[in-house]
């Protein structure tokens, strides 16, 4: 392992979030723990940017290893819209908004895209990324999961959108377990 | 004057922005030096909050007076989108998404909105805003200025866009103006 003899610190307050993680950490042997403290988010339109400053400032600040992680979703047509404001987007335009940006186009591809890095003390920051690629649908379909995700089908899946799965079926393609996982080998090398 | 025996610093790479300030700097006598040096963007809905740590973090960095501004655009009916997100709003979806947002909307009111805040050494910032109210127009008009520009009609004005009409002019209204200007009558008082 590199230097794993301590635990790795997630800078998250969102709990649903932590559990997901934690879940994974737990297939490779990763001690995680809550870092209880929101991460600092920058404006910038890459989220490897964003995640890389979150862990920096989070392991400068506790002197431990922290690990933070950005996400967001990308609609091509629409020059990656929403992309990393997705959150703030959401708020305010919402699902519909996506929907009626995307009324007149031809392409509808957009992926979820997620990045993750992990920093020591004294180190600079290293970061993974992890993508699931498919399409907005027309209408929003299913109720489960939050966000964008009534209007995202997957295209590893069987057509139907994220919110028509389970966490667990979800999770097979998450962009966020796929970038987690990169880290978790690399860690655990 | 409130301790104003230094230059005050005006942390932007714009070259434009830095030359309009200026100008009003000149009104009021501050002596305005531009710190050369970009400004650290956290993400907020809010822009004073966005200015003020802006000016906080360049202030602890360069050991100086320095001034950070912050401003966006707010469509009421799309719950202030896109906000303090204007620039990357722009850059993707641009004038035409806003009006294809608004297409059936009864209320097309919006609003330019700046924040500027002012940080000393070994002090808090402090901030002062500035807006100006108007409404989106159903074509875009006008090819000065720059952004949204050409789709804001402020009330104030005779009718025209922002991009119709020339700097001084819509300098005259402007949120970015108002808001330098109560800085610089503060920093005078």
């Amino acid at each position: 392992m590199r230097g794993l003899e301590t635990a790795v610190y997630f800078a998250t307050l969102n709990k649903g979030k932590y559990a997901e993680v934690a879940e994974v950490a737990t297939e490779f042997g990763v001690r995680l723990k809550p870092l209880r403290r929101g991460k600092m988010e920058i404006q910038s339109d890459d989220l490897r940017e964003i995640a890389s400053f979150a862990a920096k400032e989070a392991c400068v600040a506790t002197l431990r290893p922290v690990v933070a992680d950005d996400s967001g979703f990308f609609v091509h047509a629409l020059g990656g819209f929403p992309g990393p404001y997705s959150a703030y987007v959401f708020r305010t335009i919402g699902n519909n908004g996506i929907l009626r940006l995307l009324r007149s186009a031809g392409n509808r591809a957009a992926s979820f895209q997620a990045a993750v890095a992990f920093c020591k003390p004294n180190a600079e920051p290293i970061c993974f990324s992890g993508t699931v690629n498919g399409a907005v649908v027309r209408r929003p379909k299913g109720i489960r999961g939050f966000g964008f995700d009534p209007i995202f089908m997957p295209n590893e899946g069987d057509g139907r959108t994220f919110a028509e799965m389970s966490a667990k079926e979800k999770n097979r393609f998450s962009h966020r377990g796929r970038a987690f996982r990169k880290l978790f080998e690399w860690l655990t090398m």
